[in-house]
């Protein structure tokens, strides 16, 4: 039976789970795939760390450029996360020849450009389906099932922490805070929580995707990004009480004059499917011309769903070997020449339906006075609701919005609040009313 | 640009959406492949009918045989459907040396070794995504995917026409025969809908599926199959109200001592994904060790989405020619030699929950003596209702037990079935409490 020989750099959460893949399972892949996985070397800085994985002798080395650099060594995973060393790490391996498997979507969002050239040019794979999504096959089936398709849309919920954050506050009604901290302790939030909850990470995510469905750049620092850390439990019971729910989205769209590309909590009616995506799982919604909609669902993050899409690609990328096919698939998709530079479009030029909470002296002629407002500027107000308990003199006064353009809204909004009975910031809260182009 | 002839035979719904798409994503094609999809050929014995798809003179006629034999001719699409002409095609496309792909599930699912085994030998590719799930990519999930991972079940609703019509009757409260109307009447039902409705069609799938996912022999015959002709609007009120919705599920879960295969009407909990796909809309729930719970979702049928992922497959193999990977993954996703003879468990052996409903005179004495034959064969009752209205002097006895061996509650339902008090044959439904393994 042929060999094909791994090393994995960097033995963590993930890096342990696709080493206890390889080690027990061999039987099911090698009955899949007629070759030997042999996880060659295993390189981390802390080799004394008990991972529940009995490596042979001599696996275990705190080298990581010694197995890089292994002639031996036919594909590369690098586990080690950041854009510092693994970005090193990558580009010696695909300078030696050796395909890369990586999770590392930050390090592709925003240096992807360089890597993918250079494996472009050596003709090497670089494979990154545990990226986004975590065991979801979305990089497979943009990439090889949909490949006749035109993607028009994709609304994901691609980060597990804010999920499991939003869905705790919608069952227990607790503030973001108490619900943070339960992740964290529950080892769905990391403890420097940032590039989650502020939708960082799923902005590095839909970045990818994008250029995946659309044979478009990677464009990281154009997307519109937004966490969720002004989402209260009283937005949440409003959307509720309108029949929503509210869910961090990565939304991508493409649109006549470029790509909407948007992270943001958003309120989506009570019957889609990701309303009810609860919890830390993930899952995204794409819409294309001739499948329509189509959705993945699955684990986003976690030990093993991660693991088994690294071993996913590490199958690919072997079978590529075997039968002298790298560069069989395009890394992104598209053939490098085609790749096309498409603007994303500035959030203020969106148009959408949109919640605001006021916080307001309850006295006559304050509805009027922010109608009016509203009404210099073009958006015309669906309905108004005014139910909740003062809290120090004001009330809240909530409003859905008609469909309205975002710098409209902005400019409304700046204006109200310098009204002296508006007591605090107005919240805004966008809708997307369907998961497809609209 | 390196050019890839493509043969369709059979220019039906699908065909011609195939047609469609590859004449007119030309352009998102070739920046995906780099080679032109050529559609050279297309046969059909009508050539005459307007399919909206402007072909090259030339590119019709109504000899196949001469479009398989054809020697330009790279990839045979066989759209026929049928297990005759359409076998015949593709087992001499395969002789050919020519790759085929296909959407004809009843072909693969009964004759599929044959057709398998030659292809294997012949080195050829025998594509068939479109055949499970319409554009869900549930082949490539699990033949490229999951290919690490050890799968231990699958839930999925995979046949449009019975949702449909279960949809209707939950949504409507209507007879089936005016839901099959009416499915009829909107392109959801055929004139003959016995393979859909008596659930056969989905067997045919749930035959490949369990021969992707456990490495087993393709064994239709085994197959416990039940469709939804005893399906009645009371016992979806009665679903209804003890939050269960009735789908016709393909379930297929590997045990101890042998693999779980059937299809059959069944109540699973609202709060379930799958519970919310309604309408002609497809789904499958898979649980795997390392992924745990995963869902694709999207149109199991219907021109454009099946078009769609037989390009799909079109593309797969057209990268197998350009790389001269031919063979690359293995057809069925395990190499030939490692498919194993699992037998599949008797329906009778399986242990459930059950909702049965009787139709009884309204007697004393009447709960006792059933509940007493119940009890005999072991049965434990977790609930009784009776709600419903008196017709023809009977009441509805409806009773959801504990989990129970199938055998048991066939013995007892057989027995209380004799008793003078019981006016109709009683209802069984299954009830699927969990998604996966339990």
């Amino acid at each position: 039976m042929p060999k094909v020989h791994i090393g994995l750099i960097g033995c963590g959460t993930v890096g342990a789970g696709v080493a206890r893949i390889l080690l027990h399972n061999q039987d099911v892949l090698e009955a899949r795939v007629g070759a030997e996985l042999n996880l060659k070397s295993v390189a981390d800085l802390d080799i004394e760390t008990d991972r529940g994985v009995a490596f042979a002798p001599g696996v275990l080395t705190t080298d990581a450029m010694a197995v890089v650099n292994d002639p031996q060594i036919d594909i590369i995973v690098e586990m080690i996360g950041g854009e510092t060393f693994a970005k090193d790490v990558i580009l010696a391996a695909v300078a030696n020849g050796k395909p890369v498997v990586t999770a590392n979507k930050a390090l592709l969002a925003k240096h992807g450009d360089g890597i993918f050239a250079a494996a472009s040019e050596k003709g090497v794979d670089v494979a990154f389906e545990a990226s986004i999504g975590g065991c979801m096959p979305i990089v497979k089936t943009l990439r090889e099932s949909l490949v006749g398709d035109r993607v028009r849309s994709m609304v994901g919920i691609l980060n597990g922490t804010c999920n499991y954050i939003l869905s705790k506050i919608t069952d227990e009604g607790i503030p973001i805070e108490t619900a943070l901290a339960d992740a964290q302790q529950n080892g769905y939030a990391e403890t420097d929580p940032t590039l989650d909850v502020e939708g960082i990470d799923a902005a590095h995510k839909l970045t990818l995707l994008s250029s995946l469905a659309f044979g478009m750049q990677l464009d990281f620092d154009s997307l519109y990004i937004e966490g969720i850390q002004g989402i209260s439990p009283m937005d949440i019971e409003y959307a509720t009480a309108f029949g929503y729910r509210i869910k961090l989205l990565a939304i991508s769209k493409l649109r006549q004059n470029g790509v909407e590309a948007r992270i943001h909590p958003a309120m989506i009616p009570v019957g889609d499917l990701l309303s009810n995506v609860n919890g830390s799982l993930n899952a995204i919604m794409i819409h294309a011309d001739a499948v329509g909609d189509m959705l993945l669902y699955g684990h986003g993050a976690g030990m093993m769903p991660t693991a088994s899409a690294v071993v996913g690609d590490i199958v690919d990328i072997a079978r590529n070997l075997m039968n002298r096919s790298p560069g069989r698939v395009p890394l992104l998709g598209y053939q490098t020449e085609n790749v096309r530079r498409i603007p994303i479009i500035a959030i203020d030029d969106i148009v959408l339906h949109y919640y605001i909470r006021f916080s307001a002296l309850d006295r006559p002629g304050v509805l009027s006075r922010i109608s009016g407002v509203l009404g210099n500027y073009g958006i015309s107000i669906q309905s108004v609701h005014q139910k909740g308990r003062k809290t120090n003199g004001a009330v809240p006064l909530v409003m859905l919005t008609h469909r309205s353009r975002e710098a409209d809204i902005k400019a409304a909004l700046a204006e109200i609040q310098q009204m002296a009975v508006i007591k605090e910031r107005p919240v805004l809260i966008r809708i997307e009313e369907k998961n497809s182009v609209d």
